[in-house]
């Protein structure tokens, strides 16, 4: 399908995506571009059919097809260097998880010519690097592909095409939708597992150790997700600012109604506890999640 | 060790008990009160040998140890039929997740001959009821044994024991600090969990269906938390009312402080968030979750 195709980042999810493009054979020719020596190392020692490059440069001239594997905040550099040494009519796509900045951001710089499909495949982990590829990671698991008004259907049938080759379930969105989505099913979550980490290291307590020694009756779960890569997350919450502003700002005024309700020991509060409760089941049932009490980790 | 039991309350903490205590033949005779019909039901099919009681009057009289499994608003009714039925110098304990309140209110009514030592096993699931039980539920996991002034060293060794012979670590300590620890380890988190799952069922969104298709990304994680017993949870809440609200309050705090980095685009909420990702290390070292990425669930 792909004659030759350029990962640029070979982090997690670059580098699960070059093992299973090696596997199943789906492009000719592999160029992969990492900049972090430690992430070269380990790439080197993978055994896979691939040429790593170090620089952005005349190498990807050729290339027909890239897929951006980087933090946001890196993505102008790359496509500054793609419209300097990219041939005619590339397509480009990423796996970035806010969308509408970014897109507005790259429209403006980006060469005319250049066919940019945006993607966000919903597979990650708590683990970074490309140690921890996994060729499966993106099997049954949903990719969005993003609809822009240009996006000619030629190219997001390759697109499409390209992320069922990994194994993906595919849906198209359109940037807002995609942003709003996401800040309430994985950026707000991900910047209150965060918090509440940051609120457990600075409570005032007499004996600290004892918080993380106690920490399986709840907190743990939460480390897990505030263990996820920083940069990616920093970036992931500037470039969805606005929607980000407005779920926190629910997300505390919420929390003062329950900070209410205990104060006054609201009889009702066991009822809005067993209706939230019932969000768990529809999850299992839609498959997002293991129905396996505790994860299936004990 | 112990001649006749008592479990008062048979879901999923009383059953994990009772199957346990069975296996191990830890008392010679087992009553257990259970007033839930659905769960009597269940209690009938496993096949242990105790005997079912469905009052607490008289059929208690006998037995040398009771073990309260129930929700914190059930204690005062249980210890009334206790002050009327057991007999003298009875040892008592319970599961119970928040302490200085409710051993405050019980100790105001119970009678004096009765010994009572609270404990709290961390341990349990967003699953409930006997059928949900598990014998090895408490192997290596911490139980928490609460001092108090009047506590006996011969009752309090009892207890532990009890605790070691169900698997458990034990650890002791007072009622103060216990709910300190466990307001940020495990009360706050549950309450963030069901808040988040508020908000994501209360933000507005035009295709509703969506936020739980799309829940892998970090919502799925919370929804377990919050889908555990309610009615546990509201009296936990309750009964820790003093710390939930001081921990409410600075978890805002900390959450207006990351409002105003992303609105910013503060240039180290990185080495923030960097940080904060160290404490997932901690705790799988402190053996308090699974080291498998994403809880070895996929």
């Amino acid at each position: 399908m792909i004659n030759k195709l350029l990962i640029v980042g070979c982090g997690l999810i670059g580098s699960s995506i070059l093992k299973k493009v090696c596997k199943k054979k789906i492009a000719k020719k592999i160029l992969v571009f990492e900049k972090s020596k430690k992430n070269q190392r380990i790439l080197k020692r993978l055994k896979l059919k691939f040429q790593l490059i170090k620089k952005m440069d005349k190498k990807i001239s050729e290339c027909d097809f890239i897929i951006i594997c980087t933090p946001l905040s890196e993505y102008k550099k790359i496509f500054l260097a793609c419209n300097k040494y990219s041939k005619k009519n590339i397509l480009i796509t990423d796996v970035g998880s806010a969308k509408r900045d970014s897109i507005t951001k790259i429209n403006r710089i980006k060469r005319k010519d250049i066919n940019w499909i945006s993607s966000h495949p919903i597979a990650g982990s708590e683990v970074s690097g490309p140690l921890n590829g996994n060729q499966n990671l993106f099997v049954n698991k949903w990719s969005v592909i993003i609809k822009q008004k240009k996006s000619q259907t030629k190219e997001m049938k390759k697109i499409l095409k390209f992320w069922k080759l990994l194994g993906s379930k595919t849906v198209t969105m359109d940037a807002d939708e995609h942003d709003k989505i996401f800040a309430i099913t994985s950026h707000l979550p991900h910047l209150i597992a965060y918090n509440l980490i940051l609120t457990a290291t600075n409570f005032k307590i007499s004996n600290k150790d004892k918080v993380l020694k106690f920490s399986a009756g709840g907190l743990r779960d939460f480390s897990r997700i505030a263990a996820s890569n920083e940069i990616m997350w920093r970036d992931i919450f500037f470039n969805n600012k606005s929607n980000m502003l407005k779920v926190i700002d629910l997300f505390i005024k919420n929390l003062k109604v329950f900070k209410r309700d205990i104060k006054s020991n609201k009889k009702n509060l066991g009822t809005k506890l067993r209706n939230l409760k019932k969000v768990r089941q529809k999850i299992v049932l839609l498959k997002q999640d293991t129905s396996k009490p505790d994860f299936g980790r004990t």
